[in-house]
């Protein structure tokens, strides 16, 4: 019986090695990853029963996607396969002031053909107490987006806990369709993850300057405020990056819970691979949830198991909670450990 | 001005590397081709002007598999750019009693969506000695098909030489839909390259073995004639593949040519990499006629360049006419080349 | 509930790539395999569903073995974790007349400190149809030979069928040792697989040449006989290797059962990689008599299965029932599947 | 009908994988390169009608050279072969303190055997608007410092503007021949690029640091100044290189045009890659003067087109115009482009 | 006759490529190194004759270790080869906030079983001016310890300066042993190299911050005068390790020698791989002396060399005096060296 | 004191990887080899002292070709340094009937500069048994050849026994010239190694077909007749090389001695790499003559070690003589060594 189901899509992700532009791979790395996958992965990797669930192209590559996750201790047993193509993603790694890049070829993908009746959620949710989904899913289409509807009645009344990473995709879907579906879907939710970017783009949400001082910090408080009073979430988690290249990036993140906001500690990062530090986040703070941490090592955790996320190769966190404890606790010194 | 125009698609080759499986893969090679791709590519490297037409995505790969072609001197500036997708197949190297394996992902590739009119055949054709096709491009939908027939009707127009590799794929299209539209488009072709088994599918077309003896030369030499009287082809080139193994193939080929039959040398072949060898074998035929070369040194010529193209990597044929002439002059020693 | 459960060893398993000798690779191939974990492996990959027991070091090497065969399908469950090192075996692979090499270091490996009780033998077999070890379990040291002793009496109260693949190491135990633990074992053994080699070792069989004619087999069968008359063994299955090179090998089996020998075909094998052939055949073996073929289709079965495996890098038998089926057919062509 | 003409060696490169050293390195990663080569490629991958005229051997390196430049768009027509060896250079990647080191091995290649008369320079500048050389051009001896002058009479006569990087290599010839031999050449230039040290060493022009305050700047605009005061360069350009470590340079120029300078960002870049850079500073001048930038924003221009060059292996710059745009609109944060 | 001795374990690493972990690599690159093989290498390859000493296992990597060293110049002819496995060890290099990680697996490797008179010490010495050894060697067990006890006695009647690196490992024994026996052969050592935190944990030595100001330095001073006087020795160097993270370090380091401390520049290191970094000090410190550099430049030369190693794949320190002298001479611009 | 000198250049050698061309290859494989290198390495690796001499650059790669050869054991002290490049050779692995292809670059080589006085002969010589050099190093120009004269003057005075491989290389040198300069060198030969081609072109020596019956065995005997007649050599070695494919090659030698003829085995071989084949030829015949071997255990010693060679990535022989004795018993089997 999982602890946490996740829905949504697994794709093949195929990188270009090092630095290597598009223009140049004589390969491309072979992995697989997708917002939701990388979030029930993580949580197997810290030691939490999680499920995924998908619908998956009776192939080879629908396979490995499968053994990809099982291998991590993911339960799989809930996926279905059927019609219609791998999603495959391709990734190029930026350096310096050079962007990294992700060309999406996941139009007719097997889940975009995902009907009604595919899935018996009800099934899926019993004995779960935490159920998560992305923006990404419902953007997939209106059978994909029909699917987060009827997970997310079923685990209401299953009694989970819902969380959601706003993740707007603008090649996906637009900005009012989203806000559409998006709006519909919150009054499920009861815990929205998301960056400032989002908040805007889906739900117009922008934060306020409110005093002079500490500027940022009180924006992103309003930001969460706003998304709290909407949608009457319990608790809000706002990442924060500083874009200050392609090879490295300012992260924390603040949470707000219970009318208060609770700021991490911000990391500078050297980046391996940014890809997936955002489900990291989510994960860890699923995690924390779980493990009922006060909201400050709620954030803090959170914040540092991304931290982590951002120097390993491919989507997923292959970290465990001691090394995300160690960070927590404050080492960053990066010393062997022997 | 190009001598040869080929027209059908290219696709990004993601190949396992060594003899590992789909399952196992850590990455995958990254290489370009398309049957008529590769007889371009084939007749370049050959030292002829060689045009391929084709549609492509407006994106990396798009512009890589340009790239690839034009570096080996095909005239690429017949391609028209649109949407759609890069069209994608998996390769996995069998060995000995395990085949080979391709997984085709080229649904809605940009070359399905070709419209009439997006491509100017007159001007394609003009002053160009040969068209070359095959029968994949028509199976890849109807616009692409009705393209192939405006192709042909301007390069006929034109004075071309057609030639055809009958190239029957199973998961394209039915059996009763590619007898429908390849008989349509017989008449416009001159030179037809096919293997027995292709005839038989496509035409309803079977070997008789006529007399005791020879049998095998016999029923192929009844397939060529069946070919040629039905369709008022010039030539007709069967190619005789005996498939001992993954690893091992016998190889060789029969042209019939103004009734008569003219048999090629029998290769065996420790195979590094088959995908391809077909297309090399239409290139060299095609090399040799606009060399008018006699029947019995062109079918020579055309098996030896695709007994070469199976131990290099790739669907591109790297080899040079004076390998190929070494290899048709007897010398397939394989001693080092100082 | 596992249908099949295997006890042993896995281990780590680091190849030079390609044909490099240990004294000039760069880098070294990871995988596991484990004749044990092999043969739950390819179990798995056949649909059947196998778990695996064994005692692992608490690292990460241990956590990367169950990853491993738990992404193949096969239940870890119930794999205990504790001191000791993960056994590793370095593999060189040879060609023609040079010889692959094994070096060992497996010693003081956790399985090694395996205690009594640390398995709680009735209820890993609660449910289960059939029971498999090698050889080379015992050999790890008495603590290990004690467990496959619990094991087995264990799997005999539960009704399982029990099969052994002898499997002498001559590194691990003298064959004065081996011929004591193993003859001690050979009352719960209901299916028993070797090579002619391993019978006269490990049993001091040797197969007679009753007539003249067709000397070999009658020689083979000799063995299955007495094999059988010996310990009363419901099946024996005799893997017949003729080891022309490195490169080459002749590959065919023989099932003696119900005092009937019953031959497979016999396959030319071009070699990728022999290691794990004989836990293919066993698996292979093993998935016959769950799917209650005749013998003379269940050897058939087994053969193909180990004559797929030649040709796949690694320990694992990445294969199909589709594709074994196949092969059992008769197509041996290799011809590209699309 | 090209645009843009440039003349000089392109060598095959031969560099270390990773931070590796000479010492270390398993294998060598191939591509091509040579000052003028980069500067065509770089305008061709922008769009310009880029030609390249060298004199290559008859052998597979000179056809690989040859195809790599025409697979990126390069007319590579006007190219001649002949004997003498193909160029090579080896690099190995520093790291931090330690610094990136070449090995030339060009000693006798096919373009120092240049002879007049080998190339038709009247013909290949034919409707062509500008030559581009480099000061390493001259330097490979004799023959080819005769092949400069004839070419850049040829290219004045055709109404070129003529454009050259200084380049000064040591090790190629001295400081005393150069000074001759450029000295001789610059009558015929217009745009001149440079750095600091190739000013003072090819020109003995030293900036004097006329004010106190922004003290780099003005010394930098004194060496602008002087060399279009003694040469009546329309344009001079300087590139300002710190370099702090191999790891990491700042990087930013400085354009002195009808009596004014014009300075560019500074950019802190992480380096991935920084042979070509100056190259690609060069073709985005170019680039920028075809596209009838104003001064301002062509030094933008150059300095971020070779700002993204640090980033990327090999010699050419792959990036389009568009992402040049980005990083001149100021969006050098390295977000992710989906 | 070698000028310098060392004394220890060398042994196979197994280092996952880029930034992969454990988890995720499909090969491990394949280096040798251990505390005093590297010394002895750095030497060599600084142009010293130098000799290593250990026990190796009659195997192909036994053979492999002495071939890398012998490779680099290192006299290995006193290497005693006998029973017993390989040392490995396993490396993943870190990132950012993410420690690179080492599993070592080197119990019972054949160092481990070096008995008494297994290497005539005596015979060793004869001729040699310096012997090092590192606190690694004496924690491998009683018989190792045994042997540098031997091998000091040796090495001072043979009228050798004895230098050692600390270098304590908390897997290999307890603090308590490690004080009692290096404080049994402290008197036998002249030179004596570590870090602050070996000082505590072996010595129990902690610096007192005698006067506020330059606070750190007084620090480190104090540690260097304790060390020396409680030991009486000649010369005692502390490596001032800053980690800032896995992906960056300041390093410098103090020599306090003659009651008088002489401290280093301080280097800002992007770091490719910091292991064997302490040994490359500990080279450069040997190589001083015997260059009779002033301490100055001895520490000056110390730090340089280490600098450099931190961009070095492996455990080697493959740099030339050149590079060094170069650094020293304040040149880490890192600029290409053509 | 080596027992064996061996005078030659060594090169380093860059292959393309698998079966790839030239044209495709993203990197090359760097060792290092050359003909009486290969012979010292192979010697060394038997565990024959052996030392190489040669003059190579004063730079990286020479000093790496010293790390390779010192690596396994051969004594690299005589060898000088000096200007002049490293002579390189770039090898495509052919398959089937496409041959391997060399490219050399070895023109201006360092060793083409060597000097009379350079090498010390007589010291070289002191105390050593047996010289060997090959027809290349003579071909390398008139330096070489002189070299090759004073070394065997050297050598014979010393008492050493005298080796050469005729090795003709068209490609250095004309027939004519190599007759010439070849047979002022034989007098000092004693043992003189090669193929009937060589014969025939360096000395013209026909083989003639004496008897019917085992036509080829006579031709070859009387080509050692003829040599050993015409040059008093004590033992002629004819390698006998059946050239099916460049996968495949059946290999076996004959070794003419006091008037007798003594046949090898003959071996099918499966080819990975068959580029110094003849080298470990020569070297298994000077062991051979070293350990006082019978002619028949010569010629099968001599055949054994280089048949293995065929199976070993780049020109080096990594065999032990263990391995080679075990394949002269006549165990080609290939079977997994554990």
């Amino acid at each position: 019986m999982p602890t946490v189901v996740t829905f949504g899509e697994i794709m093949m992700r195929l990188a270009t090695p090092g630095h290597n532009r598009f223009a140049q791979a004589s390969h491309l790395e072979v992995t697989f990853g997708g917002g939701e996958a990388n979030v029930a992965a993580a949580l197997a990797l810290s030691g939490i029963d999680a499920a995924f669930v998908t619908r998956l192209p009776q192939n080879d590559w629908g396979d490995r996607a499968i053994a990809t996750l099982r291998g991590q201790g993911v339960d799989t047993s809930r996926i279905i396969r059927g019609d219609g193509r791998m999603g495959v993603y391709f990734l190029e790694h930026g350096a310096g002031p050079r962007a990294s890049r992700v060309i999406y070829d996941r139009a007719d993908s097997a889940i975009s053909h995902i009907a009604e009746g595919d899935v018996d959620w009800s099934s899926v949710f019993a004995g779960v107490k935490w159920f998560h989904w992305t923006g990404i899913t419902p953007a997939l289409g209106d059978a994909a987006a029909a699917a987060v509807t009827a997970a997310c009645k079923a685990a209401k009344s299953a009694g989970c806990t819902i969380s959601v990473d706003l993740n707007f995709r603008k090649n996906l879907w637009t900005r009012e369709k989203a806000q559409a579906v998006m709006t519909d879907l919150m009054p499920f939710v009861d815990v929205c993850i998301g960056n400032e970017e989002d908040a805007e783009t889906v739900f117009s949400i922008k934060g306020a300057d409110v005093e002079t001082g500490s500027i940022d910090r009180n924006r992103y408080i309003d930001v969460g405020r706003q998304l709290s009073d909407r949608f009457q979430f319990k608790a809000v988690a706002i990442t924060l990056r500083e874009s200050i290249s392609a090879s490295r990036n300012g992260w924390s993140a603040m949470l707000y819970a219970q009318n208060q906001a609770y700021f991490s500690e911000r990391y500078d990062i050297d980046i391996v691979d940014r890809v997936g530090s955002g489900d990291s986040f989510a994960a860890g703070m699923i995690y924390a949830q779980l493990q009922a941490f006060d909201p400050q090592r709620a954030v803090a955790w959170a914040t540092a198991a991304a931290a982590l996320k951002h120097t390993i190769p491919g989507d997923l966190n292959f970290v465990s909670p001691t090394e995300i404890a160690r960070l927590v606790e404050g080492d960053a010194s990066g010393r062997v450990q022997r």
